[in-house]
């Protein structure tokens, strides 16, 4: 897999008073990405959380901000997968600039969970090969999402 | 029922580069204000959402903003219910300063489904009585909620 | 003008835990669109909140809730703007899914103020212009958001 | 400074699709916490946002989620200030629920600059007095804020 990238830019929704990004917004960008990254994959969030039987919640969220952001700054998002444990998966996301510039660092860890016990249970195979490969696997023309 | 009265501030959150309250944010201020007025009555929505039998989505939403909020202003809700068809209640809430002043004058409209069909069914008989009391219900005594 | 169209998708950030979008969130996706069609027209939010000479807040939102709408689903958002008063801007959006079906319809009123005092102020007729040409001003080239 | 304690409950408005709270939400709760510390020293932040002189943007934030969070949860979040540097102030939250039980676990690091220039500037000495002593300062009598 090569870091994968997500085009966006700054909303007003996500500022706040003192004119620059609320800082808890670069974890909504993350997710966003990780959702679209999902989505490429052939993994989409909402078929897995309609069928209801894993979730796949955030034990661990950081990040780190280097520079301010500014309504109508446009953003790249790439995201890098750490290796996987068994149960869970650490992500690498990097904000910059269109200039390449680094604007925020993240990382977040995910396990996957039973979504009605709550236990821990295994990665899926597919998911891990869809995931590491990121590429869409084989049934993921039957998806509409892009 | 007289207006029931929610207490709240603008935190930065809810705010934006211009400095002043983001407008979609005075709708959740009047879902928190629901929120709180459905545990005051006994109604806590987590227990029903979780019980998966009723849902009470908002077909309806306006509101009408006739002052700037700044952050960390206090601000006061009050919700008074308007009369309710036998599916529907509508809901108006006026954000006022501590002064007195209107802010924001807002008007919601929930319908009552079937959580799994999606089916519009009437408001239930208890709901109704506790909603337009404004008082706990029997079993109120039962919820931790405030 | 022909209708503006932005593209989007569901977020899990704009849900809830009934399962479907939170409703005040659709009014983010209006912002958003918004915010897309000024950079469209060479006037991009985050150089006139900048300039602090101007400022354009909502001061009346309304919003038709037709059908839910779930995590993952792809949206169009169409912007058609009313007739512009000297000093108010009305603007409408219907969000549908890719099938066309109507899923959420909104209205905004915007009013052009001085950012410094707060008072009312004639819509500059070069901002006018171009927001009902819906085509990129004559130094529209000299921005880099698109 | 004893720890601080700020008590709420888990809105609509901070859940997802997946019924749980969704994880960037819990910085909002420290920002809120935050924010009604500051208050609470005579420091509301409405006013010095407006004086224009410092901001104070968060440079590191982290959490750890040790159990998942529903709607209509009664929350409360206790905030611990570490040792400040000259410019930075590193801040520790709790989250837990009314029976004492963690949920959430926060740091944040805030770092005082010019808000003009962006440049670092030491915390001036009665911040540093008020945020360590937790007790409003001589003129906290002339704020409304609670």
């Amino acid at each position: 897999m090569n870091p994968y990238t997500y085009e966006s830019v700054v909303h007003l929704r996500d500022t706040d008073a003192t004119g620059r990004l609320y800082f808890p917004r670069a974890f909504d960008l993350a997710v966003e990405t990780f959702e679209a990254y999902l989505a490429h994959c052939g993994l989409p969030l909402g078929d897995w959380l309609r069928a209801g039987t894993h979730a796949f919640p955030v034990v661990h969220a950081a990040a780190d901000y280097l520079q301010p952001m500014w309504p109508g700054q446009p953003l790249r998002v790439t995201l890098t997968l750490e290796e996987a444990g068994t149960t869970s998966l650490p992500c690498r996301y990097e904000i910059s600039d269109p200039a390449g510039q680094t604007l925020v660092q993240l990382r977040l860890v995910h396990v996957m969970i039973d979504a009605r016990s709550g236990e821990k249970k295994p990665i899926p195979k597919d998911w891990r090969q869809r995931l590491f490969a990121g590429t869409p696997g084989p049934d993921a023309s039957a998806t509409t999402h892009s």
